[in-house]
């Protein structure tokens, strides 16, 4: 029923890779910079080091602090495998959007306080190398299906969830952006036409219950119930420090309430990925974030509930996994889509 | 941002294809089978007849019924365009699902009392002929891809509201079909995960609230609470016989109550598109099935509930249309279907 998955990008064996040949992945987020190298056969990853923003210093500041470290991983790398500067073909940048890909700018990001900057040539001509630039959720989902807990997959559904919930989707082997280049806002999906208010204009978003930030102000929420619970005492009484990791630590303790906040959670996210497997029928399911941390708790009635709702050929066909990249999914994906552009 | 769409398929002024050589399509229904030819290069409709299905009697008597249709067209075909039976490239045939596309089978089809039908080969062996089966949804879009409403689109979603609701996707120019054959279930996306029972099983699926029983039971419910309305006029008493045409055409009279149904089914489909536009940002929504003759009463709000919830630049990027081949969307897109199968 299904056709084997196509291996557009070069793997270990395929003959049209070659290990001595490189590609270094950028991934910027509002928090922190991660910069790596890789070769171009995905076999490894090389040099990969972080560095904090820093957005506040402005763009120019921040472009700078991204070419050295640039500089710094090439060094490195060179250094390790003795390979001539020659050998690295490019540098992949993963962003967050909207992006306007085809021109390498991004558009607008609110985190970084950026607007029509064009990131790309900006970083590609400082270090004299060909650049590409995609946004940072599909980069992750790149990375776990080039080299992490997707890998294999024909069509794959990338979720990660932190600050917001960001989505990337691959079809038939390659990143599939939409007609205008913001395809895959999982997060922005509605699960309930009535609901919570998401800071998107919308009502009901799967961000607007599962996102880190609304995890924690749903446990804040049934502690005003009165509901006894280890959390307030974790967070030294001051209930406006508790996080979704908090909340994932209390679970894990057996805290009930803690508990109960992890299963809605799980319940959420199993209505939100039950409608994309019935549209989308992916082999694939992977789930990055400080949510995984949660573990079985989490990932055990989530797929209880994505069996309850979605179609039984669509439930049998797709796997729901943690992502296993946790630092580096973000540069591994870079990587991989400097590759898949090029090759297109 | 965006690229121009592919065309795979042959059009009119393409050089591959030829407007000399034919293809046939078969769309069966629960209530109607309607068969067609096409010239390959898709620039007319030729010999188009429906017959009832009669699904009780049997599936040896519904493809009897199928091939001598085939024959019927064929022969018409010829009489008008003179073309030897040599010129008929073969049949598409479009059929209720689930499917098992790489082999031809029919695996269930609950309307029709089938199972583990072999129905591409039965058909494509009695006329001696090459033949293809796809989902009757997945023909539809693609037929108003080709020559109708979604002509140009690069990325479609299709959208069929009858008894059920169908979907269908097309991505890149190419029909999506995910990893098992049963992508674009459109209509059993949750848009309220609490909401009403659906027949899948799922609550809050968009086609408990819009498929046109579902718009006719909403109709009864808000008569129960003794809102005034023409509709019992309209039907003689008889509130079992309100059907969604029948709220349609209240509506289109002025009739408050069922203009309130219309508006509330347009905010329905609106969350459910909404979604759709978040994730696959498409640059054509394309909707068929009787709902398009509510017309704008239907098409404006529900227009201003996508631009209330989805993304601006994903709203920018997308047309939301009524099909323009109401009776042989389904046929244009079986002939569509057998080209594109032939020539991946």
């Amino acid at each position: 029923m299904t056709t084997p998955p196509p291996s557009r990008l070069p793997v270990a064996s395929a003959p049209a890779s070659d290990a001595r040949r490189y590609v270094i992945g950028v991934d910027l987020g509002g928090t922190n910079i991660v910069v790596g190298a890789m070769p171009e056969d995905g076999s490894r990853e090389i040099g990969v080091r972080s560095q904090p923003t820093r957005a506040e210093q402005g763009s120019d500041a921040v472009v700078d602090r991204i070419c050295e470290m640039i500089e710094a991983v090439i060094t490195d790398a060179r250094a390790e495998e003795g390979m001539p500067r020659e050998a690295f073909l490019g540098v992949g940048v993963g962003a967050p959007g909207p992006l306007d890909r085809e021109r390498g700018i991004v558009v607008v990001a609110p985190n970084l306080g950026w607007r029509d900057l064009p990131l790309r040539d900006l970083i590609g001509e400082r270090v004299g190398l060909a650049a590409t630039l995609d946004n940072d959720a599909n980069c992750a989902t790149l990375g776990e299906w080039w080299t992490g807990a997707a890998k294999g997959g024909r069509n794959v559904v990338g979720i990660t969830i932190g600050t917001g919930i960001g989505g990337g989707l691959i079809l038939d082997g390659r990143l599939y952006h939409g007609s205008s280049d913001v395809a895959g806002e999982i997060g922005h999906t509605t699960i309930d036409s009535n609901g919570r208010r998401c800071k998107c204009g919308n009502y009901g978003c799967l961000e607007a219950y599962t996102s880190g930030p609304n995890i924690a102000l749903r446990a804040r929420e049934a502690l005003e119930s009165g509901e006894r619970s280890i959390l307030p005492e974790l967070v030294g009484g001051e209930l406006a420090r508790i996080t979704a990791a908090t909340v994932y630590e209390a679970s894990e303790r057996g805290d009930a309430l803690a508990r109960e906040v992890v299963r809605d959670t799980a319940r959420f996210l199993g209505a939100g990925i039950a409608n994309l497997l019935n549209v989308f029928n992916p082999d694939v399911v992977v789930i990055a974030g400080g949510v995984t941390q949660a573990g079985d708790a989490l990932f055990e009635p989530l797929r209880a509930e994505v069996r309850r709702r979605a179609f039984k050929p669509a439930v049998e066909a797709c796997r729901i996994v943690p992502g296993t990249l946790p630092g580096t999914a973000g540069v591994v994906g870079a990587v991989a889509t400097f590759l898949q552009q090029r090759d297109r």
